[in-house]
Formats: structure tokens, C-alpha cells, sequence
């Protein structure tokens, strides 16, 4: 490991000579208690207590304010002491003078887990946030597990846990642990409104105490999550080595995905004022992440991609690609699309030309690779049978249907032809059909040209609906390219093939 | 020039030796023919004369159909002959077999511009093909200058024509020209949709006569045309020349985008197959492009973004970036991007990072470059007074706001705090305040990371609005990024200067 990985931090002393990590009271808590709920709602303020609710978290919880009797129906106390029965987790959300204070009630009544929201500590690099991050650190030590301070914390919705409203209530198989809070939103946001539901998502912060690679080893060994995001801005050449013996034995059972900051001189230096965290090179990260058998992706809707095409299909075995798509144009975009993605489109035997032809309407029809059937793509015999002929070419390694969907909207939706819920229905079911009638693995693009609201609806759920009958299908050529070529890689990685 | 630009085909006899093309009978005519013409109405039929029909093209249009007495109230003709007035223009969609005799029919009526919108010629390779084509440039030679065979044609909507229904009727000022009608039509609809409008696009097929270089020198000549977008599969080396020599010629006027098929082998063999089209090599053309100082682009959503860069800005001087951006997680984010594209993030001076922390709020405001305003981001006068701060900053060459919007959304519209319109409309007179406070160049990124409808249709008015004031507002970091790359390698061009 280079020293790229040193931070810029001293090594700090072990703050817990013997106090283990207790994950059932942060995951499964019995009971929450929320410092600084605050009765008011907005923007800029404590959004946790509101979340919880809107979770639906199913224990005891308790919201902590002086100046309030009771806050959405709950009754409030003035401190954690005050509270009648036994605390779990607390979530604390005051000034950050106040912050230490708050701590030590918690020791006083048992607290198995804080986590600090508050900023304005090590972070700042002033001499008060340095000071207050040190009682902060002589507070707990051996007494709390901390989570922060710093950061948003804890997304858990199979245990009703939620730090705002709004977020789904639908727990699932992914999980995702970040330097960022804004971060950890939007992959939520994203991934859940595709139908992609999390086990949980955190967000560390300063890391005072849990890091990055004890939620991952957490999410490694948990049986209900089965592919782990993580968005690292920085690490200690320690942490750094840690973490990629965490990964390495992690992705021959489940695959982790990396979005690494700093790939850039300036990306690395906004991380430096963001976290404090001094990115590293980002070519050794990516030399790391692919020794360990990472998939690297550049944001949170490569995430999103890449888990699809891997909960669908599980594996690509090779490169070669035989395409469905319509329109002479859209198949040279198909082909230079997919061949600057690293995959081939193999040509087709003359038998194959020529009995693709036989089925569909010859003058139109490009019965090369991607073949173009033209109009005979809207009757569906003909449609299945141009794939399952592709499927039986030897030297194609897996099947992609392409379809841009303004023509056949215009041609559809406006004229009276279909409703939207036949339109999206069909579409739908095709895919569904095609998948079921090859052998080979078959993923799908379902894309619109203009920026018609109405397009982008049906669109969003045609590819919903693709999904859940396990067809990975995406918005835009370079999604699915990108989604497909990350999976291969993975996968030849599994095989020990370098891709 | 190399003999990747050689073409399959044998180079052709010149087709009019004393025929010059009258483009007003093209683009202005007084009349339209279109023979084959349908009464029946569906995706697979000819849609040319309904396409007129709602195009409103204000001359006399006939259509001609030996079967019908009327189509869409108007009087329907058994052929050209039969025509009573004057026709300038005729739209040919028959059977192939029976396109040679309806263009002597055109020729007996001193038809001045013929266009086929029939497949099943050179293109198939096929002695009937060849053989049919042959006789088509026997029945024209000299008499008629044609559009195709097989292609779509014709769209200006300044002059009423368009080739299929829903086409836009708003003129405008970009003009494109193709190797493929569906290439044309996707670009058509992706900028309509976008509030780019056409002074015309032309799909030319296989070129009997006019071909790219005829389109593209009445294009670089029109004074209602600001910018010009090529879409090419391949040239004959000497087409290639001409071709060139015609951009190098426009681009200190009017930018030429091009999109050249073939960028990977796949492609160049789908595009040998869509247009019989020996694509060449593509880093020659590449080259090509940039010594013509050529905006070289993959897809049209390039091309769109591209044009709104240059409508918006004319230029862009340098690479230097002053950023405004909301959360620390998406500060890092822009840096990488944009970083990735070619850009650099100046560090900001000690003066600038206290005057920034002055009139913000200082806990959670990152005064680094990206400015991270935190919640002052929400406050008008903050935010345009951060953005004139790194205006005064002398590195920095020009200016970006980018906000993700999904989160300001649900505290506002699910809420009640906003309306859609106040929240649309507050957002793009942000934008446009934020312009009119600067001196810089200064354009925006709207963005959202879910795949919500609601704030899709909410965002794409945000971006149109901000374009109708000057900012060229993306929905992505990537193509921001990239659109004002190819604007500063564009403007470089033009200054002389490498970029």
C-alpha cells in the first residue's frame, strides 16, 4: 500500500479498550430517543424525529426537547435521563457545545449507541471543533458506540428506521455505507424510485469512532443484504488496507461497488474541504478495487445499474453481443455504442441472414447484427423468432432488445390506439416474453429521444415492470453498455479471468 | 485524404450536366404531389400527406391515389399528369416497381424536384435493385433533381412542410442533414422537445443526385440557419474532400456539428449494411473534424446540448470553473466531473473564502471551490452574492450553479410550501438573476437523481425557462460538462488556438 493512503489525521488512540459493537441496539433498537426533536417543521431542521414516524419505527420512541410537552403526538422529555425506560439508540440533533453533555446523560442511563448529527468538530479544523471532538472522544470511551458526528446516520427500513420523512418504508437486499450524507440520500432516491429497496444505508461521517469498514464487515457478514455500495472520499493507508481485506473476501459472495472520489485534482481537493479526507490516487484505488474484484462506478445511478443487471442475471460470460433494434440508424448507434463499451457484435451466418429474413418483412429488414426488423418488430412472433435465431448463433455470448419509444408513443398514445396501461403492459410483457423464449442472458433499452414528460412516465414504468420479471432494462444505450460491461467484469473476476 | 474515404460503390456518372438545383422549388414550393398517398391511416402506411396536412403547408397539395376520390378533404388525382396547376415538388411512396414511370409522369408535368421516399434499391445490393435504380437516374437525367431513393426527406416547417404528423410547426435557425431518416427524426423530436427549433432537416438516403454536400452548402449559405448538425455514415473520398472544404468554410461563421457513424467496428458494419456506406476510419475523420475546427458529437442529445452552450454563450475563453454547488457530497461530485472533462476548479484566494463565509451561514458552508452555500443556498441574496464573489475572482474564467432538486421538492411541493409553477418559476429567476449579477460566461446544471415524473416534467421547465434567459441549464453534471467542452474546443477553433 503507497502512502497515498496516509491521512491527515494522527493515528488516535483506541477509544474502546473493551466494549464490542452490540449492532443488534443500532439496527433492531428497542427503543430511539431523538435529542433536540423539534417541534417545528422546514427545511433546515431536525428532520429525524419526523422520520421515524413516518417510518413506522415499531419501538418505544422519545422525543427530547426542554421546551416541549409533547412533538407529533408524543410526549417529549427535557433530557435523556428523564426518559422513563430503557434507550437503545440515540440520535442527537443540538448545538454542538452542548453535544458532550448530552453524552454523558447518555452513559448515565445506559445508551448503547449514539449517533451525533451535529457538525462543526474535527471537521473544522478550528480549535474549538478540535476541543469539543476530544471531549466528545473522553465522553464515550468504553461506555458508547458512536456513529459521527457529522453525518445524516442510519437508513434501516426493515426496522422502521428512517432520518427523514419520506424515505421508503420498502426494506430490500442492498446496502450502502458513505463519507456523505447528501450522498447516501441521493442513492436512496435513486435507487429506491427503480425499484431497488435497501437492508441499510449509513452515512459515517467524522468517523469518531464506527467507520466505513465496520458497517461494511456488518454488511458483509448480514445475510439479508446481498450487494454493498460504498462512496469513500478518503482513508488511512491503515483503514485502506483494512478495507480492501474486507472486500476481497466479500466479492466471491456478494459484489461491492465503489464510487471513489477524487478522480479528479479538484474532486480531490472539494473532498479535502468536505471531510477532511485526502483522497489518494485515484489510479491505485481503481488498481486496488479491480485486485480485489470491486466494480468502480463514477455515481449512484451506475449503482443502480449495475445491481440490476447483476440481481437479473447474476453473470455475462463473454463479449459478444447479438442486438434486436429498430431503425437503420439506431442500429449503428447500437453498434458503436456497445463497441466502444469493449463488446462486439459478431456477424451473422448467411443461414441466419437468411432465415431471419424468411419471418419478417424483407424490404426493411437489415438482417445483419443488431438486425433491424422494422415494422415486423410490432408483431410478436415475428419479433421472438429474430432473437431465438440470434440465440442459436453459436458465437453470440448473450441477447439485447433496443427500443425507441417517441415513434410508437406518437403513434399510439395521442391517436386513441392503445391506453398508456396497454402501451406499458405490452411493452412489458414482450420483454418478458423474449427473456422466456432464449437461453442466453437478454437485457433491454427502453429509450426516449425528446423530453416528453409523458414518455418518461410509461417509459420508467415499462422498465420497472422489465425488472421485476428479470430483464435488466435501461434508459439510454451508455446505461445499459455500462451497466453490462461492469457485470462481465465482475464476473470473469469470479472465474479468476482478468476481463 | 486517405483511402478510408473510398466508397464501395463505382463513382457514378454525372447525373445533370446542365441542371442546376432551384431550392426554392425545394424549400419554398408552391405545390405538393404526393403520389401514393393513403387513405388509410396507422404506423406502417405513408404518412407524408398527413404530415403536410398538419404541417399546414399553405400552397396547393395534392395527393395521388388511383383508388381514392378524396384523402383528408382533399381532391385525390390518379396521377401527376392528371394534375390540373402547376407542381413543383413531388413525394414518391409506391410499390418500386412503379417509381420509374411516376417520374416520367413528373417530367411530363416539368416536375422540378422529385423525392422517393422508397426502399429497395442500390441499398439491397440486388440485381433488381441496381437495376431499377438505373433506370430511375435514366428518367431524371437532366430533367429532375431528386431527394433519395429511401429516405424520409424533407422537414421545414417555416414553409409548411414536414414528413410525418406531430412534427413541430415552429421554425428556427438550426439546420441538419442525414444519412438517416431515423436519426433524423429522434433529432428533430429531441430538440423540439428541448425549445430548439429548425430551418430545416433533410434525410437524404442513398443520394442518386443530391447527396450531404448539396444540404450542407445550402445550409452554410441560408442566413436563417445559426448552426448546422451532419449525421454521416460514410463518403467517397471524393465527397470526403468536399465535404471538409465545405465545413472548414462554415465553421468561422456557424458551428457544424457531426455525429459520424462507426466509431467501433459493429458500427461501421451496421452502417455498411443501413446504407450500403463504407463508414472509414473514424479517428480519420476525427481528425478531419478538429482541423476544421468541427464540433464532433456521439449522439443528438449532444448536438442539443451543444447548440443551447453556443445559443447562450457564443463562447467559452478558458478551463477554469467557479462553481456554486449544494451539499458537500455533490461539491466533490462536480469537482470529479468536471475535472474528468477537462476542466480545473481554482483554489479560492483567503479573501474570497472569508468574504464567502461573511454573508453565509458559516457551520455547514463550504468555502472551497465548489462554494458548498449549505441552506443560504435557499437565500437569494446569499447565493448571488457567492456567485459574484468568485466573478471577482481573476483565475476563474467562468461560472456554474448546479442544484439537485429532488430534496428541495418534497420539502416543497408534497408540502403545500410551494405550487409547482411558484417553484418552477422561482427557480429559473433565480437562474437568470444569478446571470444578469456576473460578468463571466455562467450556465447551470438542474438536476435530479431520482426517477420521479413529476420533478422530470418540473426540471425540464425549469431548463427551458433558464435557456429562454440565457443560461444553458443541463440535466446532468456529464452533459454540462461535455457541451462546454466542445463549446471552449469551438471557440479556441475560432481564436486560433489549440485546444
Amino acid at each position: 500500500m503507497s502512502p497515498a493512503f496516509l491521512l491527515y489525521k494522527e493515528k488516535p488512540l483506541k477509544l474502546h479498550d473493551a466494549l464490542p459493537m452490540n449492532w443488534e441496539k443500532l439496527f433492531r433498537p428497542r427503543s430511539i430517543a431523538v435529542v433536540g426533536a423539534s417541534t417545528k417543521v422546514g427545511m433546515n431542521i431536525n428532520m429525524f424525529f419526523p422520520g421515524l414516524v413516518d417510518a413506522g419505527f415499531p419501538g418505544s420512541l422519545y422525543p427530547v426537547n426542554r421546551h416541549a410537552e409533547e412533538i407529533l403526538g408524543y410526549r417529549a422529555y427535557p433530557s435523556v435521563r428523564a426518559i422513563p425506560g430503557p434507550v437503545d439508540y440515540v440520535i442527537i440533533s443540538v448545538p454542538r457545545e452542548h453535544v458532550p453533555e448530552v453524552l454523558d446523560d447518555c452513559v448515565y442511563k445506559g445508551v448503547s449507541v449514539a449517533h451525533i448529527f451535529t457538525a462543526g468538530f474535527g471537521e473544522t479544523k478550528t480549535s474549538e471543533g478540535m476541543h469539543l471532538q476530544e471531549r466528545i472522544r473522553e465522553a464515550i470511551r468504553n461506555r458508547i458506540r458512536l456513529i459521527g458526528p457529522n453525518c445524516v446516520g442510519v437508513y434501516c427500513p426493515g426496522s422502521g428506521i428512517a432520518y427523514m420523512p419520506g424515505q421508503s418504508r420498502t426494506a430490500g437486499d442492498v446496502g450502502f455505507v458513505s463519507q456523505s450524507g447528501g450522498h447516501t440520500s441521493l442513492f436512496v432516491e435513486n435507487a429506491t424510485s427503480q425499484g431497488l429497496y435497501f437492508s441499510a444505508a449509513v452515512s459515517v461521517g467524522n468517523s469518531l469512532d464506527l467507520g466505513i469498514n465496520d458497517f461494511f464487515e456488518y454488511l458483509s457478514a448480514d445475510p439479508g443484504t446481498s450487494v454493498i455500495g460504498v462512496y469513500v472520499e478518503g482513508m488511512t493507508g491503515e483503514q485502506g488496507r483494512r478495507f480492501f481485506e474486507l472486500v476481497r473476501n466479500t466479492t466471491p459472495r456478494k459484489p461491492v461497488m465503489i464510487m471513489k472520489a477524487g478522480r479528479s485534482e479538484s474532486g480531490a481537493r472539494a473532498a479535502a474541504s468536505h471531510t477532511g479526507s485526502m483522497a489518494g490516487t485515484y489510479s491505485l484505488w481503481a488498481s486496488m478495487a479491480a485486485q480485489a474484484n470491486a466494480v468502480l462506478v463514477n455515481d449512484y445511478t451506475e449503482m443502480t445499474d449495475f445491481i440490476w443487471a447483476y440481481k437479473c442475471l447474476k453473470g455475462l460470460p463473454g463479449t459478444r453481443a447479438g442486438v434486436v433494434c429498430g431503425g437503420g440508424g439506431n442500429a449503428v448507434w447500437c453498434g458503436d455504442t456497445l463497441g466502444a463499451g469493449g463488446f462486439t457484435l459478431p456477424p451473422l451466418s448467411p443461414e441466419t441472414q437468411k432465415s431471419i429474413l424468411e419471418f419478417t418483412d424483407a424490404v426493411g429488414t437489415i438482417a445483419q447484427n443488431p438486425v433491424d426488423p422494422n415494422f415486423s418488430m410490432f408483431d410478436p412472433q415475428a419479433h421472438i423468432r429474430v432473437l431465438t435465431t440470434l440465440d442459436a448463433q453459436s458465437d453470440i455470448d448473450f441477447l439485447l432488445n433496443v427500443g425507441v419509444f417517441d415513434f410508437l408513443y406518437h403513434h399510439t398514445i395521442p391517436t386513441g390506439l392503445l391506453s398508456r396501461e396497454q402501451l406499458i403492459r405490452d411493452s412489458a410483457d414482450r420483454l418478458s416474453q423474449l427473456r422466456k423464449s432464449v437461453r442466453k442472458p437478454f437485457a433491454a433499452a427502453a429509450i426516449q429521444v425528446s423530453e416528453n414528460p409523458d414518455i418518461y412516465d410509461i417509459l420508467k414504468q415499462i422498465r420497472l415492470r422489465a425488472r421485476e420479471e428479470g430483464v435488466p432494462c435501461y434508459a439510454s444505450l451508455e446505461r445499459m453498455t455500462a451497466a453490462l460491461r461492469r457485470l462481465h467484469t465482475y464476473s470473469a473476476g469470479l472465474n479468476g479471468k482478468a476481463s
